[in-house]
């Protein structure tokens, strides 16, 4: 029988409309027998997050600010839920508990993972799933990094012994026995751990949009979601700048070979965005490129030395670079010049002093700084093996004149680069996506 | 009163036929007052170049071996010239007394210097000009660099003098009084250095085409010629591959701002092309491209390393490079990868251990090689700010279903190159060319 793991995102469990919708999905599809909890989120715009208010309480308790009011709403957005969905559960005793423990010595972990764990033991009660605590079943070594093995096989023991169980996300157990939460969306972390602990078939990663799109929706009206992403294309639109899941956090499937499915809780009939770690030559030439995503704020320094010696003046420019903490994210060669491209952010002030440290060393005829340059990546499969792809690109971006300062086929061909003014970032963006997806 | 230099190549002055078009055009204008003239080429397909029988005549010195037809087809083909123009020369007397002269010490600098002494004797009487010995006017310092100060009077002295001088072009003498030849196609250094020492207005080039062509004529049929092109285009050019006038030759004259004009000897009407210091805004934003040439037999070595500390790598791998004299001439920066671009004849088997010392020094994931891949470039003026010039290009190489492993705008703006395979490289060269000039 299949077997899926789905992990809830927090507007998914904000309130007892979202809590109807998740137990819909679950009772429709009789594999999803690992369900994953993150803390109840914003219900509307001047809603706060369950995990916000629990940092707040934790803000108090250290300078010593009563904090009653806000551990009300915190009781009343969880009894409200269980009062409405009519949730068999004493949620109130538990709260009383929590509440008594509460002093100027208990840990931001100990108090924010609360969030998660509220939010799934009533979604256990709601689904007559079995409510697994992340305490009991996630497990941290002393350094911090997580025990794969006993964390598995703790999972796997859970699942068998109840068949359906509930896991609150975000948290888990050092071997001191205190509590220790992930980044944040580490929720995602714990479905993936979920999924690869039982070898699931599917990690479902349930959210508010369907899919990852394929732009950035406030540059671009209503991009398209992207069906089918790589790993690997994951990880250059979040490189990029997309505000897409970060593959670290779903290393464990990845690895499992597991694919995940993005999806959205308020339109559960859309398929959402498979991200699967290779995709077969059929699927790869149906599609021109997979998404677009592109950065702001670059500086572009351009050394000009006639008849230098290539590699050791680029390499001297490079390790100057280097000593100022500048990443140089492209590179290109001019027949007596080379220009290196870093956000301007890392370069900082001292885009001054790599600037005369390459004088000094390098010895160049000239150098050149340009700043507010943005790079707009077009991310695909195998870029190069699909020939009309940057004649589209260029062509839309040419029609619209818009000057392009640098171009570069990475070396992966995941992406095509460009690098344009500032003041074109936006319009590059939507002009490149109407080339493929318009 | 205008001064221009004219200098006359190999086959411009091949035989009677070619003497008189110069002929007539030295005298469709009187400000073409200094001519340098080669050694005269092929008449034919079958034919020789003066030049190479001379070298021919020195080798057979050198190995004892008698030489004597081959004089005497080079003492035919001045004697012919002569005759059949009627010039009023006595060429044999000092035939007679080079041939006396030959003997196994001859240096080749001697012997072939005659190619362009001999035809420059004959051009000066038939025009009416006075012949100036290189050796009285073209002078070099012991370290066979040239000696521009003595040069520059000389030719200048020279030219007060006779009013309407001829010079031998490829030659000059050293401070020992012996003889020097310069690279083969000297004559354009002479024609450079006569023009730069009398300042003149126009140094013409008087060739066999009507200037410098977009493409290479053996791959696009009847490429158009290149009306005006900058000195740092035409060197992108000559470095891409294509065979025009090496810009190191024509120095002089780029120095002090003179243009040079490529010409046509069997069509003066032709405009030609003129080569420039620089080009107005203007003119630059009238053209797309200025020309497109390409190299084949390049490798590609592309090396994967997960989260590796980018700059301390790349730099690495450039050292390795650098240490087997293979240059790199394209970089691309992937996320987790660069790769290199070298000629594949500068690797040569050393490539082998370039990607040893990578995996031994970088420790990387992966190291990918690509071999027969070409590089073609469109070489033009400021190319980011014409938009659509990429667009065009790209969309052309798309439409033809040429797959591009790599793109890069070199950072001088001065290109756009992209690599192909090598079965590509005519199709690529002729897709580029067609859109732009087509």
């Amino acid at each position: 029988m299949m077997l899926k793991v789905a992990k809830f995102g927090g507007s998914s469990v904000a309130g007892a409309d979202q809590f109807r919708k998740v137990k819909a999905i679950i009772e429709a599809d009789e594999s999803r027998r690992i369900v994953v909890i993150s803390a109840a989120g914003k219900r509307s715009g001047e809603d706060h997050k369950l995990t916000d208010l629990l940092y707040l309480i934790h803000a108090h308790l250290t300078y010593g600010v009563s904090c009653e009011d806000i551990l009300k709403t915190v009781e009343s957005r969880l009894t409200g839920i269980r009062d409405e969905l009519e949730i068999p559960i004493d949620i109130e005793s538990e709260l009383a508990a929590f509440h008594r423990k509460l002093s100027k010595d208990s840990s931001a972990d100990e108090i924010v993972s609360r969030g998660e764990y509220f939010t799934a033991k009533l979604m256990a009660a709601y689904l007559g799933y079995a409510f697994v605590d992340a305490a009991d079943c996630v497990f941290f070594a002393l350094d911090g990094t997580l025990d794969r093995e006993t964390t598995d096989a703790a999972i796997l023991e859970a699942l068998e012994r109840h068949g359906r169980i509930v896991i609150p996300g975000f948290y888990g157990q050092l071997p001191t026995g205190r509590l220790k939460v992930m980044s944040r969306g580490g929720s995602d972390i714990t479905g993936a751990i979920a999924a690869a602990a039982v070898n699931a078939d599917i990690y479902e990663n349930w959210t508010d949009v369907s899919g990852i799109l394929m732009a950035d929706p406030r540059i671009v009206p209503n991009p398209a979601p992207i069906e089918k992403i790589t790993f690997a294309e994951l990880r250059e639109l979040a490189f990029m700048g997309a505000s897409v899941l970060h593959e670290e956090s779903v290393q464990p499937v990845k690895e499992k070979g597991i694919p995940l499915n993005i999806r959205n809780t308020n339109r559960p009939q859309d398929p959402g965005t498979m991200i699967v770690e290779s995709v077969s030559d059929v699927e790869q030439s149906e599609k021109f490129i997979t998404g677009i995503a592109g950065r702001k704020n670059f500086t572009i320094v351009t050394v000009y030395k006639r008849g230098m010696r290539f590699s050791q003046t680029l390499r001297q420019a490079l390790e100057i670079f280097d000593r100022y903490n500048a990443p140089v994210e492209q590179i290109t060669l001019g027949l007596d010049s080379f220009a290196l491209v870093s956000p301007s952010s890392s370069l900082g002030d001292a885009v001054y002093d790599v600037i005369a440290d390459i004088k000094k060393n390098c010895r160049p005829d000239e150098v050149e700084m340009q700043e507010n340059i943005s790079m707009v990546s077009a991310v695909g499969r195998k870029m190069s093996s699909q020939p009309g792809v940057s004649g589209r690109l260029f062509g839309a971006l040419g029609k619209e004149g818009i000057s392009i300062r640098t171009i570069a086929q990475g070396a992966d061909e995941l992406a095509i680069t460009v690098g344009v003014e500032n003041e074109h970032f936006e319009q590059a963006v939507r002009v490149m996506y109407d080339s493929f997806a318009g």
